[in-house]
């Protein structure tokens, strides 16, 4: 028997029809849809299908066991996720090693800071796994202020708001263009650092960037930022 | 009489399947497409639309007046291209002026280092743009080395590589992921800076991401690079 393949689909940013067109195809074919969510919620992947799917789908949501309760740096954190990307690995492999084909749901660009990558390290070295990309949440992001993030010689740098003050600071200072993940929790700490880098006045939030509640304003102006948010600065560089 | 809207449509970076779902709706209900191209090539933009235009369109080739002939430093650089813009500006605008709608195609992502942006500054104190996201080129080059790009707190920095060698090496030394963008006659400054930040064995070239002749070799065993190449460094972040 032939193996099945694991699809990694980058379904984009959250506007379904910025899904690409292979991925939109894949997803409405699909028999077996696998995807992240936060235990109790519906799952912003699911949520960018919704409509899309077969009547005969079968459906393998994967629900996060930890988020905020152990902190990043307790090893425990690390062993609780192993565990889990392993127990959920499982099935999808035992599908694909039956012949069936599944589709695994990723948000943006699957292998741009994201949940799939984790499974695609566990899967490959047994079954087939294509990965589809996907528009990122960064490109939706400055799309939305109407501004171009890149020009000429521009050097872009991406960071996660996860980072120490003190490197924030630095990567803030030292780059044109910038573009900042993961925030959330970490926004006065974000603040700070933009405020020390001496860049506070150029800083974007953008909320739920291509979803409906997307929303664009001065960093400064901002005292909490969803799980879907980025920070932006535009380059300046050279243009004609 | 409502003003017709210019849409700056991203087409992803070459598979035609990459385009999102709304771009090839656009492309395929447009009356007017324009796109730039080098003067005597089909362009690749154009290319990638082949077979979808209607059969009544009209098209509007934007023909670069310079490429290399002129040194970037040189003042007669920008002012012949800012000519250039103006003049190929202008019949888009009367058309939208006059009510109709026209399909800019522009590869990849039209706000990522696109000369689409050019248009867009001259034309929307005037007309209606709109901006249609698309999947980068970088995206579709770490996609075609099989590993993700950045995991947990890494961070990623984009670099042109016109960057003078030192500002390269300082980069390449300081980035936990790297993309370098317009390799092209840069590549031996490149591949020197790599190999001085100590950094050559974890380089990989990607040539034509997502498109018929994509190659993926080490960036060390490589002469020459064509115009569609980007650089990769792979980040090695926290993963459980
Ligand atoms: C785990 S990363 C996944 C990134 C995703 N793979 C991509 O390509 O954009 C999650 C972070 O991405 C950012 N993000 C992704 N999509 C977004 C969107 N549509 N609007 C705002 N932020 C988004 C947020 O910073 C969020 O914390
Ligand atoms: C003027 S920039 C345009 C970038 C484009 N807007 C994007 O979003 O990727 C041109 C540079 O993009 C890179 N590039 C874009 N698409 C590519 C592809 N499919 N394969 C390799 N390189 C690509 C090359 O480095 C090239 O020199």
């Amino acid at each position: 028997m032939t193996a099945g393949t694991i699809h990694g689909v980058g379904l984009g940013p959250g506007s379904p029809d910025l899904m690409s067109v292979r991925a939109d195809r894949l997803v409405r074919a699909a028999r077996h849809v696998a995807y992240f969510r936060k235990a109790g919620k519906p799952g912003q992947a699911r949520r960018i299908v919704e409509g899309m799917l077969r009547d005969d789908v079968t459906e393998y949501p994967m629900d996060y066991p930890v988020t905020t309760e152990i902190p990043l740096s307790d090893p425990r954190y690390a062993e609780t996720l192993a565990a889990f990307y392993e127990d959920v690995a499982a099935p999808l492999r035992a599908l694909a090693e039956g012949g069936e084909d599944v589709v695994v749901l990723a948000e943006g660009d699957p292998f741009f800071y994201g949940s799939f990558m984790h499974l695609y390290t566990r899967l490959r070295p047994h079954v087939p796994v294509a990965v589809v990309p996907g528009i990122t949440g960064m490109s939706a992001a400055w799309s939305a202020t109407g501004t171009p993030i890149t020009w000429g010689d521009d050097v872009m740098t991406v960071v996660p708001a996860t980072l120490r003050e003190a490197a924030l600071t630095a990567r803030i200072a030292s780059t044109d263009a910038l573009v900042v993940m993961k925030i959330g929790q970490n926004l006065s700490k974000l603040k700070r650092a933009t405020e020390q880098a001496g860049r506070m006045d150029d800083a974007w939030l953008v909320e739920y960037a291509a979803m409906p509640d997307q929303r664009v304003v001065p960093l400064a102006e901002v005292d909490t930022a969803p799980y879907f948010s980025i920070a932006l600065i535009h380059g300046q560089g050279r243009r004609p």
